[in-house]
This record gives structure tokens, sequence and C-alpha cells, in this order.
């Protein structure tokens, strides 16, 4: 009978389980508060409790789960289940997060950055299914990604691949968080998208987001494009050029088979996906634009807990093969 | 005993070939010229002509090399041994050039783009030795690139990947000849270089440079910035600005191991390793920064018929375990 795994999606304001099969479906999920304010010690307590509690929910016997995977900010040392600092869990340095819940639930964990962990699933069950090279983009208050390549995450040398969000699209742009120049994330983030539409209403440019409070989101910039506003338009249009350059970029990088977008800026859908694809034509080769689907992600909010299934697995098998 | 490998360096002006160990050791290496007048049967005689040559001139039998492996200039399908087009080869046009050599030689025969080829060298003899993640950026007349990962180079879905020339870092930047904007190939190619200096010296500005002919070029840019040219030298500090704002990008996508610059350029040495190093410092993230080493090739002229060996070796072993 195959084995199952649970998959953990940690976050600073909800930890997300599930029990997924080894082709990938979710058999149960679901989502309980982290309780940060509670102390590491507790959090990690109720990681080991969510993860028995899936399983019994599900319906299973201890000895069906092969595996715990979890999904967790980063940064990370995957190989040793680190976790080196996490901002929304404060306390949490250089956590040896894999062996804590180990010995709190009893099953081999395996430890992934949570955008990879997005990625993976999306790459074995998702919009990816039988890609060899799948590159994710998370859009929402910054920009991350992943790199899946023959079903594998890329993590490079430390761990830290797939800053995606920190690829530059102006040598002499704007500064970025990070320290560097230009980087897309500082353009086309839900951050830098506000950030420009304020810039242009400071300016003087006649809009119906002119009276907006400290408020203004994203999301409005986007109804109010919708809705015919024209200085929210052009920065719909600015965004998908942003966004259209660094994209370019990695497919001629990668020559790849499919972008993802995950992330709150994907509920745009369309009003962002048309005007994206267009820029992305004009910013890579034919041959590579023609080839690499650029779509919204398939799984949503499961796809962490997916993904840090597929981690469990995959490392699982890797230990059998070494 | 160990098998040895001829490699095939193909160019529009000479065809490179050598005798290469299983360890990448070469034991014989020359260069004749393409003779491309004489047609396109003449140069792939030639090719299988070199084959036996550089043979015989290693003092080696027949039945000592186990297969050819020629570098070329692409677009290819290294998957079938066919070169779709060569720019510098006229009216070679969908040529299964990997089985027309085969025919002439009698070894198997199996193809790589040659900035390919250059990297795969670099990665397992020169520079990059030992390294999981390499990235080379050829900088000559344009910009190419190839990506080892693992000890593979990485071809993309359809052999086009690693065309690094063409990330773009200035999305409202100048047109590129790939009908991009802002490729960093078009400001920072030798013919960015001369191109920007030009422009600099129409515009007024003051310069050793300003008497200059049609003839100008990147080295005597180089040259002129050693010597105290103040034009010259801040083209050459933007071209670091270039060429470090797409590096930085590459260290953020790939954490890469390495990244090593080949061609013309290079000749510079510190002149523009020292500037580059502080631009990718300022456009990276630091445990990348501090990861990836920025070298020069170590291989040189025969990094391409080296690699064209290592292409074959390659290729024969996963033909045994398939």
């Amino acid at each position: 009978m195959d084995k199952h795994y649970v998959g953990i999606d940690l976050g600073g304001t909800n930890i997300k389980g599930g029990v997924v099969t080894a082709s990938g479906e979710v058999l149960h999920f679901e989502s309980i508060e982290t309780e940060v304010e509670g102390g590491r010690d507790h959090v990690l307590d109720r990681i080991g409790m969510l993860a028995g509690k899936v399983r019994d929910a599900a319906g299973l016997q201890p000895e069906q789960i092969a595996a715990v995977g979890i999904g967790s900010p980063g940064p990370l040392d995957t190989k040793r289940g680190i976790i080196h600092e996490a901002p929304n869990l404060p306390g949490w340095i250089n956590l040896p997060l894999a062996d804590e819940v180990r010995r709190r639930c009893g099953y081999p964990t395996f430890l992934e950055n949570d955008a990879n962990s997005a990625a993976l699933a999306e790459a074995h069950v998702g919009a990816g299914k039988g890609t060899q090279c799948m590159i994710m983009l998370t859009l929402g208050t910054g920009i991350g990604g992943g790199i899946v390549l023959g079903g594998r995450v890329w993590h490079g040398a430390d761990d830290i691949a797939a800053e995606l969000g920190h690829v530059s699209v102006k040598y002499d742009g704007i500064p970025c968080n990070c320290g560097s120049i230009g980087c897309v994330e500082a353009y086309a983030s839900a951050t830098g998208v506000v950030r420009r539409a304020r810039q242009a209403i400071e300016q003087g440019a006649d809009s119906s987001l002119a009276g907006a409070d400290d408020s203004l989101t994203c999301e409005q910039v986007f109804r109010a494009a919708a809705a015919g506003d024209r200085l929210a338009q052009q920065v719909v249009d600015d965004t998908a050029a942003y966004l259209g350059t660094a994209i370019g970029s990695l497919i001629n990088i990668f020559n790849p088979d499919m972008i993802v977008l995950f992330g709150g800026m994907t509920n745009a859908g369309d009003q962002l996906l048309v005007p994206l694809r267009h820029e992305v034509r004009k910013r890579s080769f034919k041959i590579g634009a023609d080839r690499c689907k650029i779509v919204c992600s398939r799984l949503g909010a499961e796809a962490g807990v997916i993904g840090a299934a597929v981690t469990a697995m995959q490392a699982l098998q890797e230990q059998r093969e070494a």
C-alpha cells in the first residue's frame, strides 16, 4: 500500500496542514492559527499536533504516513533542516526546525522554502505538471520565486536561489530594500504598484484614486483601471512592462516550458496576464516566447502544503537511493 | 585502456581540432582554415579530415578514439545533431551535421552549441572545475553564454537557453538587435562599448579618442582608459555597471558557484574585473555575492575543442545508461 505524506505550510499568521498521497492528491486540509505570541516551543508543539490531527482526520493509521515536509519562510538550510531566520517568527534564529518537529511527531521531517514548495507543487500536480523547466513568480507584498528543473527545486550553492524579485530591470533605477538598484520587486510588487499610483497622484495626475487615504491597495489600483481610470491603467501597463522585462530575461536565460504566477496580484487575471504576455513577446526570443506558457497558479492555498509533502517524498527517495 | 575523444570547434574562419583524454587533457591541438568559399561539402570533408589528422598526430590508432564532438554556432538541435542555421556558414540550413561528420570519420558524432562547449570545458577542467553551478558569459562582438548545472549544459526546452546577452538591464533602454529593449549586449558588448564611446565623442566630450576613425575598437577604448582618458574611463565604468547588473541578477537567480568571463574583452583583466566585482556586490545578495567567484576563462583558445570532446564523452555515457 502506498504511503502518504503530511505537508505543513508554516506562516506567521496561520499554519496549514494536509495529508497528501504519493500522486499529490490532498486527502485532508486544514489551517490553524500560528499563535506566534505563545512562543517558539508553543508553535513547534502546534506543528507537531497538526501533523497528527490531519492524519487522524484523513482516517489514516500512524504507520500510513511516511514523512512530514515543512514549507517555511527563509533563509533556510534545507539539507540540515535549519531555519536561519524568519521575519514573521520572532526569535527563530538558527533553529533546527526539522529535528524539532520530528521529535514531536515521530516522522522523518524535511524542510523547504515556502516559495520553492509552492513551485514544486505546481510543477508536480498543478499548472506545470509534465514540465521540465517551470519558474514560479510569487506576486505579493514582495516578489519571490521558485525554479523547478527536471522536477526538482533548484536551490543554488547556499539555498538562496530564485530570488526572482531581485532581477534588476533598470540598472539606474530606484533603490530596492535589498540594497540593489532597479529590482523588479521595487516596481512591480503590490507595494511597488501602490507606491507608483501614489506618486502619480501626488504629482497631480487626475484619477478616481486621488482622494485615497493611506490604505490604498494594489487591488484598488487594478479595480480602478478596470473601471476606466487612466492613471490606474498606466500603473497596470507599467507593471506589465516591468514584469515582462524580468520574465523576458528569464525566458532568454532558461528557455523554460512555463512561468507560473502565484499570489494576490494574480486575482487580476487577464487584466494582468494579457498585457504581460504582450510585453514578454516584445522582450524575449520568438522560439522561447512561443514555447513558454505564462499562466496563473492552479493550486492556490493548498500549493504550499502539497509542495511540502512532495519535498518529503523526494527527500525520502533520495535517502533510499544514497 | 581509456578511450580518447576528438573535439572540433567549428567557426566561419577556422576549424580547430584536438584529441582530448577522458580526464580532459589535450594531447594534440591544431587549427585549419574553414574555407567556407569551397562550399558546404568541402567544409564537411575538412572536418572529417581534421578528425583523422589530429588522431594520427597524437600517435593514436583508429580504435583509440571513442567519439567526436563538434562545437558549432547555432541555433542547433543538439539531440538530433542538426544545425538549423549558422550566420557565418552560408547555406547551412537544417543540416544534419553530426550524421554528415560521422559518415566521413566513422565515429559516433555529437553536436553542441559553441558557447555551451566552452562553458562545459571550463566547468570540467578549467576555472570552474568542481563547481555545481557555473555560468559563462562570452564577451565579444555580441554577448553569449553557457550555463552548466551539476556538470551538464542546461539546454532549455528548445536548445536556446543561456542567451545571457539578452538579459535586459533597462526596461526602457535602447533597442537591441534581437528586437528586445535594453539587453546587456546592446550596452556592454565590444560593439556596444565602441558605440557608446563614439556617441560621447560626437556629443563633444574631450578625449584622446576624439580623432578616431571608423576603425575604433573596444580594445582602444580600454587602452585609452588605462592611459588616463576620462571619457574612456567613464565608458569602462559604465560597461562594468551594465555587466554587473546582469551578473547580479544571475547571482540572485541561480546562487551560482562561479561566473566565468570568456572572449576578447577579458584581455582587459583587472581593468574590467575590479570595477565589475564592485558593481556585482552592489547588485546581488551578500551571501550569493560572497559565494560566487567572478573570474576569466582559463582555457582560452582550446576551450571549444575540450568542451566538444566532453560533449561526446557525456553523450556516449548517456547512450550507455539509456
